[in-house]
């Protein structure tokens, strides 16, 4: 039962980066935060905003088995024993905080332990990454669909839990794929989608640093994103996206123009020349 | 080739309806705005926000293949004319513009008429309906991809162009689908999704009006969500969630709060003895 001192956890989304890409609601939340717990995904850019007078907590995690700071079950105990101390709580993840971001699992440990919570929704990755690029996630002449998945699965899982037939089945029906967090895995998912039939030609693209100073875009296919992305050095965060609608960033490149007041470049391409990664 | 003189084409996503998950720079785009053409999408809430000396165009489309009013190509010609005239243009869409809001395709039209634009992303519906009703697209224990497609597909298509086969194959994975503008289509999606394979006791819910006033959520099974959604009457606009995360909600709606400002209620379920839409 929620007692009427009790806090409220908001469980809300940064967005991909870009502080102007936060919503109205979240920028008010957190001007008014007493207490802020965020990850690693919700950026620098984003927490440099937070109040002065707001108690911020980094409870981010790193990618792989061995870079956890905090655990799940940490994270959880502390949302309610803030909450409990009478105190509003902003949780702020990169993104939305329900899509690849522990949101739900939040959201039922707070329930079960009796904590009013409320969702919300940020921009995610998976649709600025490719949006700002000038790559529609859809497209009614050559995308009928979007499948998200997350290339950072799970660390104790032995193999994928991803249905690669189907992705690969979504992409060839004329689909788009995005796969968060992808850069580590890259090579295997594109060797994935090509045992399952997708063709050599499939467009593909990563876009890294997505809405942020310095984001670049690579393009290319499933036979030359991997090295193209190699060459040029991609780094997380960064988002790879397979299907036809990657050849409109070709085709609107040239009028394209740049996510916005943090200096972020929507469109520009890092030469493949500049070398940056190769060994 | 862009001349100095020209206007900038802002593709801007209003998000899936209350005023507040406008991001911070779609709400001061719109605030200084010259000129605005909206969609039927973009939503009574956030029109009412426009300043009263922006010239605001409605050239929103009905669903079906009689209720067009502007026709695409008529929108993109008078993007192009509203740009060149010097002034910039903020094009405002519901949801995200790249997310089945043809801002590909106007991209497209911007670009080939040498008129700069930029992609300003929104929240899609396909997101923050399901989070803000507290099912989370996707979760770690029981969603590992998220689908999204529309219930609303061109018109003059003679059959859908989705491959249902890997839809189903999706959900059967452990994936979650969202079909966007799907009430008309229902029974027909839910029938496809059943003749390929998935169990009639797959959960299923719809988030009608979501993030607005008087949004409601219904939840079910494959089996049951036709009927249920008929006997409370659920109207477009409405976000179709199917999938195991669809039975987070009864875990967490105790304590679920709704989405804020406009009055919106994320955790209300119309009661089904309310009988709205029963003939």
């Amino acid at each position: 039962m929620t007692l009427a001192s009790d806090g409220t956890v908001y469980l809300v989304g940064a967005g991909p980066g870009d502080p102007d890409l936060l919503t109205v609601k979240a920028r008010r939340l957190l001007d008014e935060a007493d207490v802020v717990l965020h990850d690693r995904l919700a950026g620098d850019d984003v927490l440099a905003t937070c109040p002065d007078s707001a108690e911020v907590v980094d409870v981010g995690k790193k990618p792989g088995p061995d870079g956890e700071r905090t655990t799940q079950e940490e994270i959880n105990a502390l949302l309610v024993r803030k909450a409990r101390s009478g105190r509003d709580v902003v949780r702020l993840k990169g993104g939305d905080p329900t899509v690849f971001g522990r949101g739900g699992e939040e959201s039922e440990h707070l329930a079960a332990a009796g904590v009013d919570f409320e969702v919300v929704p940020g921009i995610t990755s998976a649709v600025a990454a490719p949006a700002v690029a000038g790559i529609p996630p859809t497209h009614r002449d050559c995308a009928s669909s979007l499948t998200v998945v997350t290339g950072h699965e799970d660390p104790t899982k032995a193999e994928s839990a991803l249905d690669w037939e189907s992705l690969a089945g979504n992409v060839a029906a004329g689909g788009t794929l995005v796969v968060l967090m992808g850069v580590g895995r890259l090579p295997d998912n594109v060797a994935a989608l090509r045992e399952r039939g997708l063709d050599a030609d499939t467009p593909a693209a990563m876009v890294e640093r997505a809405t942020r100073e310095a984001e670049f875009t690579v393009t290319g296919t499933l036979d030359t994103i991997v090295e193209r992305a190699r060459r040029v050095g991609v780094d997380p965060p960064a988002v790879t996206v397979v299907g036809d609608v990657v050849d409109v960033r070709g085709r609107v490149a040239e009028y394209l123009r740049g996510a916005g007041a943090t200096g972020a470049v929507g469109g520009a391409e890092r030469p493949v020349s500049d070398n940056r990664g190769v060994e």
